[in-house]
Formats: structure tokens, C-alpha cells, sequence
């Protein structure tokens, strides 16, 4: 049934969804399998259990199971925060003078900002469940880590992160959320581990990163009884909890009756373009509708437009397994970019054999374009976005004033993840005319990709 | 009809009122008028044109209109941000184990993080109607200026901020979203005005002060053709726009049948505690129910609690109207405390009437236990709120927790007026056991309390 389209689309708290939306089970191809980068066999369960939580394990490795029923207390959570508003830009499309219609699903309406509060809480109550103490976990920007942090509070777990040593020292106001919601912040590297003692007695001024923070929080969760790892992106259990975000999106649009044209998400680890993009992927899949999917990366990291689709790995620290995914290389450390969230060299392996099969394209933008989309939203739409979310939004005025010159009324629909509340230096740097773009040269990147490790099957 | 309610009540964005409510025309004693410092006499549309907008200044001195229509533009604004939900707060009862039913008006769904932005554009709407250039008006936190300058982004309207010189340098993320949205942000004293050259020649090392600020935004929309002067809270015309706040909260509560017992504000210069008692208050007046309204200040800065109802100054540069009000004197500078927003020295004329006449009570409470407060609510609510908002937290829980003891099934409402993604500086001290309480003496008041203008008629 049609209806005129109101400014927010919000569910009612009854029809958000209730089971979450497995991709791999409509892919043909399945992901290929993480590696033990000993053996260079598949990680089997018993691989997996020692580090994280049994239950997220069978989900990381079913391939098969298309939905999976959310508990009800994770349900009961998501109603703190949720159902998220679908945003019909009105204001947007008026500015722009164009004829497509505009939407976006707005993830930031939550003290963590993002959309990354969906996992936290879903792998948080795994871990209650399974009766353990608490969880450990790295942070950079701190989205995920203030997640984690708001979660672990909700069922009273310890919440340990290891944040990146120079992001403590630049980003206290991230820290002071995480302390606020009892997280136990450390900076990286610390002395509370041996690899951390290892790296500082070696390079006593190092400021951190995030591979030393992983394997920081690794070894914590390792060697300390009821404690585990959990990961905020990449995993395909973490894509598999981010489907609520398509689910209700694709929801609110059947609601009014809103055929998308275009889907269009912002890729890092692919967390959140996994999780917008699941529900129409699979009708995608199943042959019972067609979709142009784009996925925007920073050009200063450009993994799908740049990268190899290889077996990598995951940290730079090389102690995780390996992933067959788009990679830049594990040591391929992004210039200065601000958008934290994308800065990460590889992408989610379910992504990844999707791309790889054509399922959808990729866009590489560059970061001062990026800022004048934000800006440009923030005046008319009202939200100062996160500079993650911000390439969606780039490329989704680049095309809705593909739209103005055509006249196609198309339907675009974006992933506005979350706010930037904690990214004002960048803004700062934006409004000064500080800020710069840089692109790695083909030599850089030829030279990261040179050293991938060596896999049986692999060139 | 009652129906279960849920976690969020949102109204449909057909519900959202479309008038505002002048509480004024419900009272029998008005509040008393605004004179003019050099005369004595009370302030005309002639003399507060040349300050302030016409259609505003009609809107300040009219007492007997009971509602004004909202204008088609505002309204559609209003949509962009609004409704603002009504939450049932579930999982704070909860935690309490209180059999109290406790609701909150959530207002800081918006990148100002504020209700500010409720009256900002209506301000920056009649600006641009009677075709002005631009609008000045000062900013201490800087949530004011904030939400201003994103109104006149939406008018293409030119926005001059002159912000407390310490805040600038201190809060520069709330300096960066305002130059983000176009505003000009100037630290105060400067030398662009008359006033503030002369404050600088006197006192070179001075960190400003929220009278200085406004003398120059005052100075600066008087000297400047195509420029007025605004102001975020304590006038009428404030506390009108603001009554979106209450309107919307009694038509959710309509919505399902609930009858709140008692309402909760905090209160600074009034702009959030009138707004949201705004249509209870109007059926108190008229004998058509009965509420316990609760006004909320910090011990810190007591004007109910404390001061003494006269006219006074609205500034500590004393080149303001006079209003009677409650006061603490306007040369009274509370001690440090980090909410900001509840730093003045008076209170808004409407609400010293009503307070004067005993149509609510006021508790005064100190920052440590609000943070407290806020710190508990943060962790079960999943939103980090503004120490402002906090203080009505803090009492909503004291209140809860008595209906514990009692049995009492009391509905509580109250105003979670904004987040405080900004005040992470005060959640620091706070975490780090450094925050402290400063209640002022009986002398100190006295003191500022004795030094009140002569006014004819006043003792």
C-alpha cells in the first residue's frame, strides 16, 4: 500500500526483526575458510573456542543456516536504541535540485554513535551466557570499544580494551565514554602483556597500533581464565548481527511500498555494508530482484579498487588466522586519514567472494570530497556525520546529481553509520583548509602485496 | 485507549502540534514586564525593536494570545528532528527495582545535542522573514550557539558568535560543529567591538565572561544595518517555542492514557523547564488537573532555592532590561561547575511568577550525586547525558526510589534535555574522583543580594 512518505520511517518496536539474516546461505560460493597460519588447514571449532565464545564460533563457520533467531534479551536491548529511523532526504534532494529520491538509515541515534552497538551486544551476551567473566578487545577510533563498553555495562561483564597509545592520548573523550561505562581502557602497548613489554623494550617511543592492540587483547583473553577475544568487524558473525540494519531497512521501505534502485554503503572491515546490503543481496542472490550496490572506500585505503583478493593476514602483527579476502597487505599502514573505521587493509571475506563474483562495485573517494559531502549534509539534513559514513554520502550526491542531468527519478538508498560527535579535529582540519589528500602510488602498493604470505593453492 | 506502551512513544509526524502555547494567557498574575535600566519604565515595541526581531518582540510582550501558529517552514524544520520520543524508561526501573513508572522526553536527537534548537529556528525564521542579513548572540557551553548556527544555515543567514574566550579555547569541537554550519565564532572579549577593546585595554589577560559576550553580540546587532540580536533562553518568546516540548510530551502521554503524577525539569534560565511543564502548567492554572511539578538547579548556582525575587540585571554587564525574576544578583559568579547551561544568575520572568505564586517547588542539588545520577542512567538507558539534563535524572531517581519504599506507582515524567558528547571533560573529573562540590555561604549571597539596582518601588 502507498502512502505519502513521511521524513523518518520508523518501525514499529513489533516489526523490528526478530531473527537475523544469514548472506552465506544464498551465496553459491561460499567465503573461503579462515586459515591457522601454522597448519595452513581451515580453523575448525575446537581452533576457535579457546579465543572466542562457542556460540559466535558456530556462527562464524555455518554457512548454511539462512536466519538465526535473536534472543530475547538481545531483542529486549535493541529497543533501547532501536528501531533506527530510514530518513527520506528531503531537505537533500531539494538542495541538490534533483529528481531522485534520497534515503539513508541513520545507525548514529546511541552514545557509541555507530551502528557497531548491534554486534557489541550480541557477542556481550554470548558471552554471559557461556558464563564467562569478561571479554577483552583493541579500539582505534573507539567506536567499537565504546560499544563493547556500553554492552559489557548492560550485562555486567568486564569489558577490558587495549586502545591504540597515541588515539588515548588524542581521543579522551572516547576514553572518558568507555571509563564512564566501567571499560577497563589500557593504552597500547602497555606492560600488562608480555607482547606489550616485548614491543616497548625494543621501541620504548612507539605511540601504538592497532596490530599491537590485537595482540595485546589476544593474549589477555588467552592466558586468563572466563575471558575471551571478541572482534568488531570482518568476522562473518559480526556481519550476521549488522543484518538488522538491512532487515529494517528493507522493512520500513516495503512498508510504503519504496522499490531501491540503488544501495549504497561505506567499507571498511564491511561490517556495516555487510549488514545494509544482506536482505537485498540475497534477493540479489536468489534471482528475485535486481540491485546496483556500490561500495565506497577511502582512496587513501583503497582495498577492493586497489587490493588483491588473497589469503592474508587479518593484523599486522600477523598472530591472527588467515583470511582469503581483497588485502592491501598486512603491513600496509593508510596515510593519515581520519575516517578511523575504514582505515583497515583487508575486508570481510563474505564481501569479498561477493565482489570477487560481481555482485556489486566498488568506488574509491578522496577525503576532502568526502568532508565537503559532509558539510554540504550536515547544513541541510541537520546531522554532522561520522567521515566513515560520509564517503556514502559523497557518493550518493554524486549520483543523485547524475540523476538531476539525466532526469531519472531514481531511488537511492545510503548507510548513514554515525555521527561525528568525536571527529571534530578532522572537521577542524576540513574547515581550516588543512586537510590533504593522499594516494598511495602503485609501487607501495605493489610492494605490500609482494610479501603476502605464502599459502598452499596461492600464486 | 490504553494500549501496552512501548520502549519509545513517537508521535506521527502528522501529530506534531502545530501551534505553540502561551502559558502567559493561563495566568492570573502576568509576569512582570521587562524595564528599561535608565528610565524605570516598562519596555515598548519601540524601544526592543532596534535589539530584537518585530515579530518576536510582538510574541515577548504579548500576555493574553494563548496559542500562536507555527509557521508552515518551521514546522516542516521541525520535521527534521522531530517528534523527539517520549521513552519509557523500562530498564532504569528496573535497575531501581521501583514500582514507579518513569518516562522521559529525549531532546537531544540533534546535532546540537539540545532542545536549544527548537527555539533557534524559529528566531532565525522571523530574522529571515522581516530581511535581515544576519543575527549575533553570545555562547557560554556553546549548545546555544550551536543550535542557532544551525538555523541560520537552513536561512542562509549570516551567524556571529561571540563565544566566553576560555570555552573557545576549551571547547573547541563545540567551535568546529559551529564553523562546520557556517557560523562566524568569535572569542570575547575581541577587538571588534567598542566594548570589547575596552575590556582587553583594561584587562589584557582576561578569559571573558558571559556578560562580555553579550555586550558585544549586543553591540554588533546595534550598529550593524541587517543585523538583530538573539538569545537562547529567559524570555517569554523562548519559553513559548519551547512549549513543543510539553505539547508533544502530553500528546504521547495522551496517546496511551497515561496520567503523570509529577514532572521534572531542570532549570537554568528556563527555556527546557518552561517548555515542558508549558500545557501542564496551563491545565494547573485553569483548575483542570493537578500536577507536582519539580524544578531542578545546582547548589552551585540556587536562584529558586536561594535568591530573592526582584528586578534585576540579566547581565553581569549590566547594560541589559531589567527583569524581576528570581536572582542571585548579576555580579554573582557561581563556582566552577560543568553545566554550563544552569550558570545564570537569574531565571526566567515567567517562571519566577509561577514560582512566586507556589504553582511548583524547586530542590537544589549538588554535582557529584548528578553525575552519580547520570553515570547510572548512562549504563542502563544507553544515553550519555548532559550534566544539565542530569539534575533532573538525579531527582527522577531520588523520587523513584522513594515510591520504592512507599509502594507508590507514581508516573514520573521529566526532560532529558540533551547528550554530552561535549562535557567529556566533567565525566573525566567525575571517573577520576576529582570533582568536587562548591555551595555558596549565606555572607556570599548576601553580598551580591545587597548590591541589587534601585528600582522604583522595589525595597
Amino acid at each position: 500500500m502507498k502512502q505519502e512518505v513521511p521524513y523518518k520511517i520508523y518501525l514499529n518496536e513489533n516489526e523490528i526483526p526478530t531473527q537475523w539474516y544469514n548472506v552465506r546461505a544464498d551465496m553459491k560460493n561460499k567465503p573461503a575458510p579462515l586459515l591457522n597460519p601454522g597448519t595452513g588447514k581451515p580453523l575448525t571449532l575446537e581452533d576457535l573456542n579457546p579465543i572466542f565464545c562457542e556460540e559466535l564460533n558456530k556462527q562464524e563457520l555455518d554457512n548454511d543456516t539462512r536466519f538465526f533467531d535473536i534472543p530475547e534479551e538481545i531483542q529486549n536491548f535493541y529497543k533501547m536504541y532501536r528501531p533506527a529511523p530510514l530518513v527520506r532526504a528531503y531537505f537533500l534532494e531539494k538542495a541538490l535540485g534533483t529528481p531522485a529520491k534520497i534515503y539513508y538509515k541513520f545507525e548514529g541515534n546511541n552514545t557509541s554513535g555507530s551502528h557497531k552497538l548491534n554486534s557489541a551486544i550480541a557477542q556481550a551476551y554470548y558471552a554471559k551466557k557461556e558464563g564467562l567473566k569478561g571479554v577483552t578487545t583493541e579500539t582505534g577510533a573507539g567506536q567499537w570499544g565504546t560499544a563493547l563498553s556500553m554492552a559489557c555495562a548492560y550485562f555486567d561483564l568486564d569489558c577490558k580494551v587495549y586502545m591504540v597509545k597515541c588515539s588515548y592520548e588524542q581521543k579522551p573523550f572516547r576514553r572518558e565514554v568507555m571509563r564512564t561505562y566501567g571499560a577497563n581502557v589500557t593504552p597500547s602497548p602497555s606492560l600488562t602483556t608480555n607482547v606489550g613489554r616485548k614491543i616497548l623494550s625494543e621501541h620504548p617511543d612507539t605511540t601504538g597500533s592497532l596490530g599491537c592492540a590485537i595482540s595485546e587483547a589476544v593474549e589477555v583473553a588467552v592466558t586468563n581464565p572466563g575471558y575471551r577475544y571478541v572482534l568488531g568487524s570482518v568476522l562473518n558473525q559480526v556481519l550476521l548481527h549488522q543484518s538488522i540494519i538491512g532487515l529494517e531497512t528493507k522493512a520500513a521501505l516495503d512498508k510504503y511500498g519504496i522499490k531501491a534502485d540503488m544501495i549504497i554503503g561505506c567499507a571498511g572491515g564491511g561490517s556495516n555494508l555487510g549488514g545494509l546490503i544482506a536482505p537485498f543481496m540475497g534477493e540479489k542472490l536468489r534471482g528475485e530482484a535486481d540491485y546496483q550496490i556500490i561500495a565506497v572506500e577511502p582512496a587513501s585505503c583503497p582495498s577492493f579498487t586497489r587490493g588483491k583478493y588473497a589469503y592474508d593476514f587479518c593484523d599486522t602483527g600477523m598472530i591472527c588466522p588467515l583470511a582469503k579476502m581483497y588485502t592491501l597487505g598486512s603491513q600496509f599502514i593508510p596515510s593519515a586519514n581520519h575516517a578511523g573505521g575504514l582505515r583497515f587493509h583487508g575486508m570481510s571475506p563474505v564481501m569479498s567472494q561477493l565482489y570477487a563474483d560481481g555482485m556489486f562495485e566498488a568506488r574509491a573517494v578522496e577525503q576532502t570530497a568526502v568532508f565537503e559531502a559532509a558539510t554540504q549534509f550536515a547544513r541541510v539534513e541537520g546531522i554532522l556525520p561520522a567521515p566513515e559514513s560520509s564517503h556514502a554520502i559523497r557518493v550518493a550526491i554524486d549520483e543523485a546529481l547524475k540523476c538531476k542531468e539525466t532526469g531519472e527519478e531514481k531511488t537511492i538508498v545510503f548507510g548513514l553509520t554515525g555521527t561525528g560527535y568525536f571527529d571534530l579535529y578532522a572537521y577542524e582540519q576540513f574547515n581550516s583548509k588543512t586537510m590533504t589528500d593522499v594516494i598511495p602510488s602503485d609501487e607501495l602498493i605493489k610492494e605490500y602485496l609482494d610479501k603476502l604470505p605464502k599459502v598452499p593453492g596461492q600464486e
